[in-house]
């Protein structure tokens, strides 16, 4: 089986983390994005087809987001437990597994007021068996760096995706927001049995206060994970460098010249094999194991009322990267019937908005904006 | 003179409410305008070019900001007066009229934590002599309907603009959040001495709780200003039910269906004539006495904390429509330096976002709601 080298058509599947529909419209292309090594057939493993990984990562993704909840409760500890949304093939808890394999869905689930957990989402959205127009399989394969053996992305071609998403504002400004993604994005061709399919994904943290350990150690454990996967020289041409760039470039306000938080990584367009899949399920499973440490460090310090309020304006710039640059909301709320809760479930759930803002001299407040203008390498 | 027929130009002036640069981009274009009828210069006195009305408005608008700023400070009552920013021309107090009349320049006046006013800016924005690029000049004579005698507009010409908005978020969440603007956009051709200016601006007001008797009130007295300015069959084509049309048409979110508040008047593309100042100066001088009324009415009425909740939730509305649709932050937050702070002065105060927020059946909450999916006539 030959496999396609579209370096930018997996940054579709971001899109499906909010927009729960089988339309599937243009948007623009992120100025900068991870292009991995062209793949052929010799990286998977002769068993297993992009059908087959992206099943097995839809059925990772349904245990992986009950796993997460139950996890978020534990250490949240209050009796606000997590809501459930389900719509389509989840629409009801008891739905058959069969007809998960078959039709669309998702289940938002929700918690708001916990201890821990001021506000949080995690969300899971699986889009089965789109049919591509002739516009978008024109944009796609006018997007491919098309190379000899390549199948030509057609109108009809059949597209599924499968996304987990998670979002935690926390209640005390000394724990950072975290949020995460994983996705996977497949084109089968409605011509013969040839598919292709693409990982996205990434992990990052919003401070409210540099507390620099913690955010060290969140980057030196994700570089760890990531050198495992990538070693120099790695076929996917991909490493922690490079991905925590990628992260510090797409979660970036322009117009403030500032970048939303300290990062993390950020993937896209990485080939599905066998061990991209391990990746991207570390990366998920790695959520946990990254965030709570800090809740269990910080999230019992004394707030101020002020220390409140600066958490509530930094949330403001939280809120404005999402409605004016995330690809996922623009492309969520762009569609004919949106699930509009559902896209606005990453909001935070308490903002301010002053203007004129400006912290005082040598505060932690200032710190923070510096490195925010100037993101560094935790990692050192 | 002749006068140029562009019927969609001055929705670029609308852009400069925030964008405190002289630099223009391309912006996409609403796509529902009030065209107002074409107009040769029989209806300009000989003596007004748009020039003159072009100096005229500017006087009027930098005298009316100092009166709105004192009225609103003697309703509000509080020890929080207005803060200052300058720039430009207007940098310094004292910076001399001849100055103010030949540069660039604005003021953004903001007062935060009021008894009234939680948080209100009122900005204005005077533009003076930037050269229209070959790309603006392209865009401006694409759009316009030619007519014989019309000019050409083309690269290097002059456009100037001026421009005066207030916004007043309000503590108390039985008066509704207020928002008007009033701007002119002129263009001067760069190899004779024509020139052509257009007005634009509106009225609306965000109702957290519907007060029938305040929300028609306000409508009415509208109606009446519009009235008389615009009697049936007016050579400007132009009515009150015309521009509540388009002013719930423009302040809308497509992803929820839902209207931001019960609207009022907006109009754009407007011929800059001795009538048509007249009117917008109705517009403007008409602020605090369509508003006062309702705050000293409904100002001093106690609330709950699920009210001011409920408020905070419509604030979200209110950011939302700003930072997705609103072309005049749009256009501000896409200039290579934007003046961010400026542009996002109309944020209001504190906001909240709850996932899935229902009101309960019956309720105050829900007629709101109701009103603002399907917009009412207030006026019989």
């Amino acid at each position: 089986m030959m496999f396609l080298s579209l370096p930018k058509l997996s940054s579709v599947a971001i899109c499906f983390l909010v927009a729960a529909t089988t339309k599937v419209d243009a948007f623009a292309a992120p100025k900068s994005m991870p292009v991995s090594k062209a793949v052929g057939g010799s990286i998977n493993d002769a068993s297993s087809t992009p059908q087959d990984i992206f099943e097995e990562f839809t059925k990772f993704l349904i245990n992986h987001q009950t796993d997460m909840i139950s996890k978020i409760e534990q250490a949240d500890g209050s009796e606000n437990a997590f809501s459930r949304d389900g719509w389509g093939a989840f629409a009801n808890d008891n739905d058959s597994s069969d007809e998960q394999q078959t039709k669309s869905g998702g289940i938002t689930r929700v918690i708001q007021g916990g201890n821990v957990v001021e506000k949080g989402a995690c969300s899971l959205t699986i889009i089965r068996n789109g049919v591509l127009t002739a516009d978008r399989a024109a944009t796609i394969q006018g997007r491919q760096q098309q190379q000899e053996g390549d199948l030509v992305v057609q109108e009809g071609d059949i597209y599924s995706a499968a996304a987990l998403s998670v979002v935690l504002h926390t209640r005390n400004p000394f724990v950072p927001t975290f949020r995460s993604d994983v996705r996977i994005f497949l084109v089968k061709s409605a011509s013969d049995d040839s598919a292709v399919a693409w990982f996205g994904g990434g992990s990052d943290l919003t401070p409210y206060y540099l507390i620099d350990e913690d955010i060290s150690k969140f980057h030196k454990d994700l570089k760890q994970m990531c050198d495992s996967h990538f070693p120099e020289g790695n076929e996917y041409n991909l490493s922690h460098a490079q991905m925590k760039q990628f992260c510090d470039e797409y979660f970036y306000l322009p117009a403030r010249s500032e970048h939303r938080g300290t990062g993390g990584i950020f993937f896209d367009d990485l080939s599905a094999t066998k061990a991209t899949l391990s990746f991207v399920e570390d990366v998920a499973t790695g959520w946990m194991p990254s965030w709570l440490p800090i809740v269990e460090k910080n999230g019992s310090k004394e707030f101020t009322e002020e220390q409140k309020h600066w958490q509530c304006l930094r949330r403001g710039r939280y809120l404005e990267f999402n409605l004016l640059y995330d690809r996922g909301v623009k492309f969520g709320l762009a569609n004919a019937n949106p699930r509009v809760e559902g896209v606005m479930v990453s909001a935070p759930p308490k903002i301010a908005f002053d203007y004129n803002h400006v912290p005082a001299e040598g505060s932690e407040e200032e710190r923070l904006l510096k490195i925010l203008k100037e993101p560094k390498d935790w990692t050192v």
